[in-house]
């Protein structure tokens, strides 16, 4: 499985970030044909316990690298990409990867 | 469920850091008691086909953040954490993490 991993540094405002994150654009990402799995991580500190330089990882499965892109030209892909960039362009990283084991 | 994340941004000897990272800093990693289950994820590029930041990234799950900080205390945890430092302390980040969804 293929995964396209989303790292968030650490937002201005949490509270209005997790507001969106999770009650618009978790929904709007979960249309997205071809979408296998998503898993959302919270960080919290480094194990020193200092603050991580990220704030959040979500990382989106999809059967193939063909699914993947299939799934993010889509309308439904489209409009998570537009919305994304609406409240976290700033911050958000975007990586392809695929689990070795 | 927790997870410690280990993010690698790209090493200057790739197949010099694949070799000791999946045949010794894996096999070594692996023992640490309390560790449930481990994902090593390789990265590709970001969606539009750049060279990320990041080359690996490694998930390592325990049940709660008491059994992850006694697994890091411990001696395997402690061996780990020495192997790391020899030939990665400049490119990985640690970060402890909660998965939400």
């Amino acid at each position: 499985m293929v995964k396209l991993v989303a790292l968030y540094k650490q937002p201005e405002d949490k509270e209005k970030f997790d507001e969106h994150y999770f009650n618009v654009h978790v929904p709007i990402t979960k249309k997205i044909p071809g979408l296998k799995k998503m898993k959302v991580t919270k960080f919290s500190t480094t194990p020193m316990g200092d603050v991580s330089e990220y704030y959040l990882m979500c990382e989106m499965y999809y059967e193939d690298y063909d699914a993947m892109k299939k799934g993010m030209r889509s309308e439904e892909g489209k409009a998570s990409a537009k919305d994304l960039m609406s409240f976290a362009k700033d911050i958000v990283t975007l990586i392809i990867g695929e689990e070795k084991e």
